[in-house]
């Protein structure tokens, strides 16, 4: 285990067409959320991978020249990666290409392994070398070693599985085959579609499935393998279940925050799932108010479900920059401004002299919340309720997620009622726990986050950087 | 007159501090909605001028290293700009800078002149050459010469006024000045703040006085020249009325769809002009409808006036892709996908079997539209009844906004009963000519965009390349 | 007269072919060393001017793409610049391109007049505004005012030069010719060149007309004016003599420095002129060594004729680092290195225990030299004589060549004895004065540098930054 | 073995200062003649690697800002690598560094092996997996095999060293080692120096060593490995002669060619060497002529030779364009230019009515050679003696230097009156093969590309793309 990443994936594979790249191209431009710090491409033309993966947004790694220089192929894969910058990093940007005794393998993952540590230290013992900190080698490492000795790739993807612990949503390619693979809890989504020609489609989110015009046909099932054949490309893929049947433990935290709105995992509509969490907190923490007010983009859809339950008119009183993206430069100290105030305007009209109801994902540190309130009482707000679509976050996330130390958690540290006197709200109400299941409709899920049941353990050593550490106690 | 062009402008004057230039970057970041395809900022320290200008976003063209290498200052100006791109617009990027007889002036303008051509042709006859194909050159010139023999700057440019037809919001700096200008008819927007340490900030609207921490005073009157001076920095500015009293006609459609919903302009609030268009839209064109959705961005205000005054839950049943930005490469022609469907995704729960009262602001083409309402259908809308919150758009603006000439404008050619068969719309409504006023709270204002009538006049050769046509006719 | 420049100026006209912007980049390139600050190509394609100009080299400013994007067209212009870095300077690269009364102008100029102040003032009297600070844009006034009243662009540019003082070389096109013009003293080189399809070339420097397959001509004579017609590009110029006859004054430091060695000036090849100053030097300043050496490019032909005429043999001493370029940086302080060092490399087996002969073609500071002094005594050399193929520097250029103020120039300050003292060398010999005559094969030049002659006058203001300074003491 | 590579390798070790990641940087521009694809650079504070690697020239990789990120530390290596453009080579670009099960290794290697593909294959049987198809990856791999049970990283390079057949000079660094190695039969270069602060430098060739300012000490032995320690980094080095004693192979085409003049390899001085080569050609092949002309650069060191043995005057004949670097667009067909002729200008005063003797260092496909001499011919060379400082290239290098399949070699197929025939020359002579010896004053030297016979082998599947094809043809 490494660095936190969290991730977007997306495969194809159809009928040979010029085009593959670009549609894998928009593919990721629909998984973007999911990770805004590097992306890459592999096509598969006739067993030779061509790669381009770089730093940046899909509209800056991908240019039309390089799209171009693209072969045409049945069969490609791509990904979008966060995580944090530095000297680093270039190589753990993804999708991962190896040669192995077998042949070449291509790998895109999503997801954090709680064993990669002790996987690597074994790995090392028989000679292996590593030359980034991301998981990904690590599995790829573990699917070649078992590729030594299994008849075929698929049967050393599912030894491989018997030993990776935590979360991995994987698409792979060999020279002949495409592997779409979800972890026995499915931490991370993972669907697949069909396109008009007969071709298939792999993605994180549904959202994506849409991109390329393909019709969803369903979730990957947990612990479940998908395999397709470049040599029957419009083939319906072959299922592998020896994983599946464990309990099974999706992130409650895409419902909430990280997944789009537009995207159905695991069969629940994530917009309805958000609108209920709004509904659930107008049933738990009902108040009187002029207004209900989201904050863009990820607390709108729960506005619409608390206005709906609640009665109190829906409004538009926060306006977003759209224009404001990592090249920012944030006002210095000597400014009369901060980049909340930039990314973020309040509507006077709607705002002024009113009892509002402001509704939000998540608070983790609470400084962003702090001046969000600020502003809306200096737009003339008089009253605010802060409605938090989501429990307090008290606990790191190992399986995915980039979520501060507890440390920096303000719920770690406070109670409800202290937080909203530390970001001037009139009252507070957090989703209740035992409504994530009424909110989802899922009837288990790894809720780690706020409750701090680990489902698939926690690694060895829990800090962010014990990869490094690891690393600087040797030789 | 030239090319059509949508812009917006800054200035700022205040106590020297060595942050002026990021001062205007984050104003600027404030408007760019107003223009995306070229920006500049000029800084006046003690009378020299230092000037960066280039294509592209705020973003892109302001790096660290450029707001480093701007002099401190107490005046400064800027400008974001649209325009067709192509080899020489260049020269046509804002602020421009000149040197004449008595001095330097730099200018930031919006608008469009209808007698620029007429101006030019003039201007010629006594030798003037000109370098861009802007009317920002030709008012340049316009006040240079009057300066020729007009005591003061000041009286150069209310002189000038006096033949400068059509729209002109201009900000403006001389050595020692800072003048903000708005045509005899308000066309386009300007208003005046002050800053917590004395200074003033003008601006095209009101959220980029929130940008930088500046706190709304008024609007700038039609006709009115504001002077500030940069020895008294802190000193209110001049106000000179001798063009003000003339019919007034601020341009209806910034209310519509140009400017952000935060701003207030002429004393109305653009989002509550835009929730009383869709209060119009559900009292005019009543319909039974499960759900009531809008256009984002811009149909967002209308649909929650809409929803309020039918009594029909608003919900988010669109999604935009926050990250479709100008590298975006569009799906090809082999490709199942189209740019509307990766921009804008449909959210299958909330349209699935439902009647949906669908909101936008404006139809031009119609294409947009069409793709979006197919887009629906195949998300399970069962009906589509489609309001816009403005009336049909027939005719060409000469004044600011670029609008495709009418030959391309759909309801230059079809009754909305033929547009709704188009589009696939169960219904149309569109915003009635005759509740503009109640629409935006104006007595007067232009809306010749909907209705032909033109306060300004049109240009003697209204054809959008009129000025290089007329080049390549001579010598 | 404002900033110094160093350029080089193109033109082409021909039969209608696809690559017409190609060409002018191919000829750019062979000019690229007479300015490496700015460049820009303008196509004339029935009267529509294309263009595209930017800071950076040509091989940078110029990308597949950009060239892909120029139309086809019987005539084009094209420029390089060599100008002080700065954030206003992008307004002054060229070609410059203006409207006027009867048509369009793009201008390509390289020199500097004397008189340009003064012209700036009479023509801002009559109301001209300026854009730029460079002399070019006073040239484009001067021409297109006289065009107000001549009959044709050809009495226009002939009228004006009779207000012109100083240096310019001048390639100009209207919407229908191509026009060539060299100031009557003929200060900067001009040359005519014509191609196998019958087209013509005029260029800087004839090493530009061999690039694009031209053969050469004749040099423009000074005074003389060539136009081409875009209706019969393959017809031979008309020439105008009315402003031939003056004293001719080419700039004697294009054969010493500025111009490659593979051109030929007013029929004298510059290298055959350099290997002549090494011939001299050998005569006047005879020793015995056992190596001669030149300093890298620019004293290698000089080393040839020492070579040639003492006998002593030539060696190659000195390696330079072809791959530093702008983007170098250097070492800083605590470094144990310096520029000049990973510039120049000496070569310890020709140097050590030799007596030297080192030739360069000039010292202006100093600092550099002495370092390569230095390098060479480190090397091993045991005698270092240096021979400078011009006579001492004393005073500053005024017709284009960007030569440090006087109070920097190492020869202004010391004699021959004392600068071979300072630098570490046993011995030192400049070209004399006298011999610039035979050096040349020319009877009459301008050699103000060295002997403080100005044959066309000095500025009314002759600092640097004389324009800058009279603009911030107005309004 | 994989791709061809001609490389250059640098490190440095030394008391902490803050600029070492500059020091290697002027380091690596001193050997950017040996590769122009890609560099990097890869600094050890403490134990900790940071690295920055990617495609591009030294000074566009590594920017002021990029430089300024790196960490000070008291050990750094870097590298600069030429190879064939492609979507997967990223992967190859070097230093490559990797963690394994003792630690972490950072490599920059020089060379190829020639038994590659089969140590891949065994590694691969016991679970190796490759990202690269580079060398380097394969020898990291045979090192930390032997550091499993090795003692040491010592020990372990020792031992690696028994199983490498081939061409490598290493650079490389573990948390608290810096170590130079080159195969025992040192085909390419390495060298040690010391600098003023008492730390000492390794670099493929003496010229980085100047570059920052450190003192030649002597080359690295064949088969001898140095150990410097972070721990006493002012300590001379440990040497290990265990591999030392061989037959000694090193690259004669270093000489010719490859190396920088003014570098000294095992204590031959490459300008010396190219010297004696013209004075070999001047004795054996005599001629009639006026003048000595060298093709620049490479061809300029042997025709100081060839002047100085036969009393013909040295000229300079040939200029060429330093600006034309990797961005330059070559002339379309339609054009009436070649490459070759911006590229390389004749001075036509040298050339016209002259017997020339020309001067080059090798000929390879012969395109090159005969557009030089049409360019001669065309600027009136009356006769063109042509003289070769290499004997004819017959034949493929397998040991890191890029040369074409011998199908693409002139002489594979061709005797020299033929060659002379086809590129248009009087007469010609190459080097004899007997002359290799008292041109470089070696003993025992690789000149395999001439006579084929390789002391090193050759690889099993001589192809280039061996590995690619290897690959495609399994799973």
């Amino acid at each position: 285990m490494a660095v936190h990443e969290e991730c977007g994936v997306f495969g194809l594979i159809g009928p040979r067409s010029g085009v593959i790249a670009r549609d894998v191209y928009h593919g990721l431009y629909a998984l973007q959320h999911r990770g805004q710090e590097s992306c890459g491409i592999v096509v598969n033309e006739d067993g030779v991978f061509t790669v381009h993966k770089d730093p940046g947004l899909v509209g800056e790694v991908f240019t039309e020249e390089i799209l171009r220089s693209f072969p045409g192929g049945s069969m490609a894969i791509g990904h979008v990666r966060y995580g944090t910058t530095g000297g680093n990093t270039r190589s753990n940007i993804q999708p991962m290409t190896v040669r192995h005794r077998k042949g070449n393998l291509a790998l895109a993952h999503n997801g954090n392994l709680t064993n990669s540590l002790e996987l690597r230290e074994e790995l090392e013992m028989s000679g292996a070398i590593f030359q980034s900190t991301s998981d990904t080698e690590t599995i790829s490492y573990m699917i070649t070693r078992e590729r030594l000795t299994a008849p075929s790739i698929e049967e050393a993807v599912l030894s491989a599985m018997h030993r990776l612990r935590g979360a991995y949503s994987l698409v792979m390619m060999s020279s002949t085959k495409l592997l779409a693979v979800r972890d026995p809890g499915g931490f991370r989504p993972l669907c697949l579609g069909i396109r008009p020609d007969g071709g298939y489609a792999v993605a994180s989110e549904s959202c994506a499935l849409d991109a390329v015009g393909a019709e969803f046909i369903r979730d990957v099932e947990p612990g479940e393998m998908l395999v397709f054949s470049a040599e029957h490309p419009k083939e319906a893929p072959v299922s592998y279940r020896r994983h599946c049947g464990c309990r099974q433990t999706p992130c409650i935290f895409e419902y909430i925050y990280f997944a789009r709105p537009d995207s159905t995992i695991d069969s629940v509509s994530v917009h309805e799932a958000r609108v209920r969490a709004g509904r659930i907190l107008a049933e738990e923490y009902p108040v009187k108010a002029d207004v209900v007010i989201g904050v863009p983009d990820s607390g709108l859809d729960a506005a619409v479900g608390y206005a709906a339950a609640s009665g109190i008119p829906l409004d538009l009183g926060l306006v977003k920059n759209k224009y404001v993206g990592r090249s920012f430069i944030a006002p210095s100290q000597e400014q009369r401004s901060d980049t909340v105030r930039i990314k973020l305007s309040p509507v006077r009209s709607v705002l002024e002299g009113k009892s509002v109801v402001l509704i939000d994902d998540s608070i983790v540190r609470g400084t962003t919340s702090k001046r969000i309130l600020r502003m809306l009482r200096d737009a003339g707000a008089e009253k605010i309720h802060l409605r938090i679509s989501s429990p307090p976050f008290k606990h790191p996330c190992f399986y995915g997620v980039d979520i501060d130390s507890e440390d920096k958690l303000i719920a770690h540290h406070h109670s409800p009622e202290e937080i909203a006197a530390i970001l001037g709200a009139d009252s507070i109400g957090f989703l209740p726990l035992s409504s994530l299941g009424r909110m989802s409709g899922l009837t288990d899920f790894c809720s780690a986050c706020f409750d701090g049941n680990y489902p698939a353990g926690i690694p060895a050593d829990p800090r962010k950087d014990r990869f490094e550490r690891k690393l600087s106690e040797r030789e």
